[in-house]
């Protein structure tokens, strides 16, 4: 990895000269990028669905792969729609986690799945 | 950031850490994340759903910063999961673009919204 | 259609015997049934994301066809979830309606599209 | 219920009643309508996705009324999706469950997660 570019940007930039090379700009406005990206969210819960939460911890490897490819497909669409929408994924991850930090204070959150209800 | 340390292993450790001061990791199953994951992306599409293509494209100030907190989620709950079921998500990606280089070869992809249709 | 038996509730019979012929009461958790529809809603969403608007009103018939049972699965899913919540689909969706008159009074909604970004 | 005029027909007749007063028809295209349902599925998965199975199965009755509006909304929009596609939500529903039976053969399938995986 060369200095001052990170993992997101060789994606973004890979995924830029794919769709050119394809023409594929086209397609590709956010609203469509938005409904791809919530399709594919969709197919990685699907393998989950009807396991209990023990065995969604226990996947076999061939379920595993499944899921970590359609794991993939989630990134690269939304690195995709976070260029189109010049979006800095890093660094909006990281202002969420703050104002997490401030909604659920470490004292009245601890162990407590009602903050999950009003979320 | 430190030599050797990605962004996203970066927001891997502060997830960590802050679900862990929160004893919230028995709520973090992958199955629970995967439905938290696929809330997020619906969060995400429902400011487009009534978009035009174009609209999509010139979202107002408002509208982008909601649009950039969910995807913020997004990538949050993604590397979560990655983390408890141990994938590089780097990697997964990196690999499933090389998986869709032999499934849309150029010549056969140039401008076809067709190769979608079954996908 | 016999005197006082709906549509709905023949579906829910069928499911009920369905399900109860092999067993999967078990799988049929409330938690379960809304992921499966969330994935079905989002299979059901898969055909149109490349789409646009124009192309999505003049589905072939092929399209319309796959389109056509992705819809039966979500009301599936809808009905069987209904049964195990003890929920009047077709009450709680003129109840939702109503609600939405109040909500959106024809003079101040009328083509307007605002409406739906703050939805 | 008049006679030769089901449950569905009436939900149907209203929201075109609906949507004609406010001059929405030019937003309910079938892609932004299968959009629109993805989004309110995943707001019915929302308040499910932090429960046990068991929690899903005893909801508060503040939980109850909160799921019960969602679930409106999605039989909502999947009638106003099925009025433009001409669709007869009955019969497809009807068709998948005896492809569903064909399928799952009760022999085979009882008791057996293991359909789940490859549905």
């Amino acid at each position: 990895m060369s200095i001052g570019r990170n993992d997101l940007d060789a994606l973004r930039d890979a995924q830029r000269a794919f769709a050119a090379e394809r023409d594929w700009d086209q397609f590709h406005t956010p609203k469509n990028l938005a409904a791809a990206l919530a399709v594919e969210a969709a197919e990685l819960l699907e393998p989950f669905q009807w396991l209990t939460a023990e065995q969604s911890a226990a996947l076999t490897p061939e379920q595993l792969a499944a899921v970590r490819e359609e794991m993939a497909d989630v990134l690269l669409y939304l690195v995709r729609l976070a260029d189109k929408l010049d979006v800095d994924l890093i660094a909006a991850a990281h202002e969420k986690m703050a104002r997490n930090a401030l909604k659920y204070p470490v004292e009245r959150s601890k162990s407590n799945a009602r903050k999950y209800d009003s979320a």
